[in-house]
């Protein structure tokens, strides 16, 4: 249904946050966030549903504005596309929340990893301080630095080129993981690759000298095609070393949280101690492919069911 | 839902005319719709929606005939057919309303395009009058006349071949712009053309007699196959000369509309300076395709959109 | 919810023949309805639900007339009223329905009391002849004739006073229970009583009078007040003699349809071999005080709960 | 329900100005409102609800800022209040609209009578100016100006008290006729009256001061009080003279917009030539007493409804 | 949506027989089914719905055992199966039903054809009992017995293979019509086929023997296959022969009720005197087609929509 | 709407001691819930809600049995009542737990207040063998023990007079606060009173006898009455001594888990330590009250919300 058509919405609760860690928790891994929500109906509200999804909430503050940052979706079908239009994001409670009001050093200590989401760096000062002082912690206190870039332009039009690249860096010498893309290789940190190569080669390359410079292990991310009228999605990880997944034709109930599915796919396979990088990838892979099939934007897959999609498993119907 | 397996309806005010009314006003066109609602709590309510639309309801009259004509839908599904229950439309106010009840002048003074949908030809005498007054008027006043076929025979079983094809004569030798199919030239206005020519070539010269005969400017319409389990759909207009458009894949949601969606891509485009009857069917076919993504009958379309169709970007989301 | 305030709609099948077999069902009785409904998914859907509600389908007709008469209802609450809007009627397939085309003795044969709505008198000529005959039938057979005046000014504005009177004096000649009020029988049959006396005595008086002159055996009716800011509800009776129950406090949560259980508790009432009239005006009554706070029109209520209301017993909760 | 037990909301396009219009329309005025809405698919939802309202959209804006203000509203039951939370409405579209971006001076000759809510004095300097300005265009060009209080401390704890008072006060210099209430004259206006004398002569002594003071001609408003369990409700109206409505008893479906259909009814009465202002001022109560029973803000009623209520007439059915 | 992602569920009462004598009764045939329900309001509810269904509740029994068999389905999409979680069902009015309770020569005398599922020879003594006394009544009395395998192991853990395979030994040797697949014949009841034979070749073998063991006239049965990312199903029947359909591709709405979808299609096949058993065969094939694009288990489908997917028309919207 | 007039259903987790958990959590209380879920999707989904009311899952567990306890509720509306129809409650995970599968001592141990529902003891011996231990372990750990009789004749007809009595005093001896009503004084547990006094003098001799036979410390409940056509609630306590709080009016929407709400308010009020017996009386009946105003079960009221209705504060509206 359009907006023009109903005056029924379904809410959820859910941010690029709140999907990757339902996932894991899904997955099997103890979960916490750490945000801030309004001290009235609608923030109490919003933390019974983080609480869940089975996101510890010992990290979860409630202060005086007023305001949560949400957005309405039109959900796509074929050939149209889903329009999600944005509402104010910058008064809300996370948004207004003050550093000194988290406990940033209890919060890092209390996780074995940290997982940062790139647009916290863009959003205003009070986000971002929050962000690189966490990653500060979490260098300092020895855990791993998880940090997807979530990069979108069209949300960030006021600042400077260089001014969002010198935030962007700033996070990425901290960081261990990142997830990302060839065009925030390329147009964000204005690194040159040869564009004559294909793009499994420029991307290769691009991120051989992101790993160099600022010194992360694993860089990962996904691509997207449409063959023979069929939409495609293909992941790549570079840890070890250089690899592409299998592409997969993705069938489209709800795109949005794909992309959180695929990260929570790479956040758990790199954790599991059996796993080669081309498991993990595909794992992932497979991950994002059936949260493509799932109303809402939390991925509820959980291991079993990804795996039986790895091994090609097809079933219509399980009792 | 089949209508055996619930007692919950979703009801929209819709019609050939709301639905392309609706989508004209979606390109930015200002644009009138006259008919008659009973003057009760239904007629406001459909009134109000008409509104919500963004048609101007300046020619919508109340009268005591306490009926509105209705429809019931149960969607399909793959290949299973959307399957539409007409209730009574000839008890409605809108078929009761007297001709003289309108100010038929006065409405075709105010616009300048008149667009008006064959079904009123063979409703009652009362729809018939009102239809080809307006036409009459339309042609007086050097008003564009715009004319649909919409012959359905399941749904006018009462008349004589003869009679039918007499009031749609009338007619046509107003209007300036038609819109049908092969059909209702072979069929309803007992055109020959050489049968063991391809479908594109009876086309092409059935069209040609037809406006020869009649003096339409323009003819215009789509055609569907089924090819290798794929729903097509193309459109075709002769008004310099005769061309096709692509043949589009098309995903269906809603069938309903989708006419209305074409007919409404034809009159925007025909009346874009620019363009050239090639982007004119281009743009009406895309329409069409998008229409049939869209739940409910009203074709909630805009040019960006169709325009994106075109040419050929294939978004999945958008933010 | 108004109509112009939603697109959801909750369809359910119904009319004072359903309300009134479904209740006496619902005491234990075995019902039929003879009717008439579109051969049409709708027809075919609405014939589902009287099946649902436990009346047997035998006399249900299917015709080509693909019309059911219907109408729309925006509850009130408090001092708001409930408004009904009704669609066209006439052009249903129960309207439309030849007296022929139904197996009328057949249907009286196969039934003990034959019950008439007195709606059917004025709708057309199709169903005031089967209204007639079906009376004709069950003087004939030997069965027991109810029949309600249901009589409603504002739907019959068509017809003149003395037509109106014709047709209900020739089936009250046949009837053995009336259902109807002191309109009724003051305005509509011309009964004149003592004006200056009170309501109950007037009625008793014009009772008498009405029995005698049309050999009816029992009349019966409800009369409804509002006291101390409450809607009061109470019935009467005349059959070995005239009584009125007491007067009960109503909340309404669905006003339509009391009418029809109150009618239901009566004919199961005088059904019943050890009661006496008393009980039988007490059990309608609190029938129809229970019918009020059902959603919807038709009366789900059963023996044990009105009797509990009757025994003054006040549950809120039963395990 | 309440936030916490669903994740179905069903949303309405309302505010002070919509439910006045609406209501106003309704009652048979044609009716304009002046507002500026986000340019996404958000605002022309909104701006499609308002036109379905009945309401002209000339004067409707749409600007880059994507925001609306919105509230949850959790509807309470008989003991429990209704509870609502407001999200951040100085993004809106609406208070960050510049007022040179308005056609001011246009919209108030297009009207007869201009309307402005004191919420707009304290939300931002952009609104502020906008509804001064709109004051100043009104008495230019001698339209009548009606001006409400709308005063909220829970919703203005930024201003001063003699910053808030000085905002005020500019505005009832201008204006014709006020709704407000006695904390308005007392507390805001810092008007004193003898405490010791019953709420009706303290009020009736404050109105004198006010209209003194400011030149205003008629100061309306309402006064709730709790009586044996009962809601009750009445107005009062100091024009020619002050009076006082009955008091009427509230049966509570839906409480906001009830204040909106008092001012509506005011506003209809006041412009009606034949009524005495005794009359408006029960016209007026009751309007809002029926407001009071219609779920959502927006008082659907009409004239005939509330007259009926009036005269006394209790219906529980309109068929 | 999941069942963590609502607290809306949409209930329907289901199961192999209701699908089966729904779609027959909608095929033409009169249809009784034989169960128990609980004497409380859901076992009222669910017979209410059964009539529905066109279904007739003679033989419907309510016992003191109050509770009813359910199982809650979250729908699948694309790769995402459906999945169905079964909740106790021995405690249900119809397993502890017992077997004196019925009238089953009098259920047997009123039918033509007998049909059992099997799933009542495994839940426990009980149902088996009465399945077999049935069995034995359709026997003695000369009726048609047709029998459905249903087996499903992950439902069935706690017999023995041996004492399993017993049970269906003994209704085996009554039943004229069996449906079941390759794995009923080789795992179930151990009789053993060329292992290297093509698919085909061993089911026809295995039939053979099956017939042959226990005097089965007609064994009948689906294969589902993936081909191109396509869900194929295709029949197979051995009457007076082996034979197969062909392989249809199927778009899933609903997985469930295909096979009883099937079943339908087959008896009422076998049941109308010209047909061939190939005519069989491709009716009960497009029925289980069309049943997967049907929401809910029951599959409402008719004589005419099955020959026209037969026929290969391919409608998308029929007025 | 009734069971027969929909297939939409609302699900809710409740039972006595989600609902008295939830309400404590919202007071400000930490709370955790001992129980056993089916380990699948329904247990799953469960647990997810319990987490949402903000309840710690430390001490839930999940078995192999597949079923969880459920019942329908047909909510009532004025004299009409709620009734709900329990589904088979002994296959459920929580029945069929073993003692030995819970870690019951550190379950204890984690907690300052164990409650006991005392519907464990009747149900199996599994429950009732667990109930006991839990008890034991307060008793040892010091730990104070809360236990609510709950007990309902119609849900307990397998068990003797004698049996029943027998379980319910071994958990007495061991409790400190007890909740009752009169009935399980004289009924349950065989103490006879006076029964020529008032009701209240009888409460009090009983109780007096109760105490001092099983060294209980308090003893609290609610009666119940109807005056006036109003449902009234009290509530008394004999603790320190026997005292009843004043007489509430309670308007119901739901009535289920009012009790709930009650026992949470004694609770919690025992436990401030500076309110009176008199403050806690009046605290918990409020509660009482304003959970009949809340939709579901689970009572969500808040102690400001209380506070302000024991206050007289009467407020229709909170911005």
């Amino acid at each position: 249904m359009l907006l023009e058509q109903t005056n029924q919405l379904t809410y959820q609760v859910t941010g690029t946050g709140v999907n990757l860690l339902t996932n894991l928790k899904s997955f099997g891994m103890e979960v916490s966030l750490l945000t801030s929500l309004p001290d009235n109906h609608v923030g109490k509200a919003a933390a019974s549903d983080i609480r869940k999804y089975g996101i510890q909430d010992d990290f979860i503050y409630f202060n005086q504005h007023h305001h949560i940052g949400s957005y309405f979706v039109e959900l796509g079908y074929g050939i149209r596309p889903t329009v999600v239009t944005y509402q104010n994001r910058l008064a809300s409670a996370f948004c207004q929340a003050n550093p000194e009001s988290y406990h940033l050093e209890a919060a890092v200590m209390a996780n074995d990893i940290i997982h940062i989401c790139g647009i916290t760096l863009l959003l205003n000062e009070k986000t971002r301080t929050t962000a690189l002082e966490l990653a500060d912690y979490a260098n300092r206190l020895g855990k791993k630095l998880y940090f997807d870039f979530n990069y979108r332009p069209s949300l960030n039009t006021e600042h400077s080129h260089e001014f969002i690249k010198a935030q962007y860096e700033k996070i990425l010498y901290k960081a261990d993981v990142v997830f990302g893309g060839i065009r925030d290789i390329k147009e964000l940190l204005d690194i040159s690759v040869n564009q004559e190569k294909s793009y499994g080669s420029q991307l290769e390359e691009g991120i051989q000298i992101l790993k160099q410079k600022y010194g992360v292990k694993t860089y990962v991310g996904t691509s997207r095609n449409d063959r023979d009228g069929k939409h495609m999605i293909s992941g790549f990880m570079d840890g070890e070393s250089f690899k592409m997944s299998q592409e997969w034709p993705v069938e489209i109930y709800d795109r949005i949280g794909a992309g959180d599915a695929y990260a929570a796919g790479i956040i758990y396979g790199l954790n599991q101690e059996t796993w080669s990088e081309e498991e993990v990838l595909e794992f992932a892979t497979c991950n994002a492919v059936l949260a493509h099939t799932i109303p809402g934007d939390v991925p509820y897959t959980n291991v079993e069911e990804v795996q039986s999609l790895m091994n090609g498993e097809r079933q219509t119907l399980i009792r």
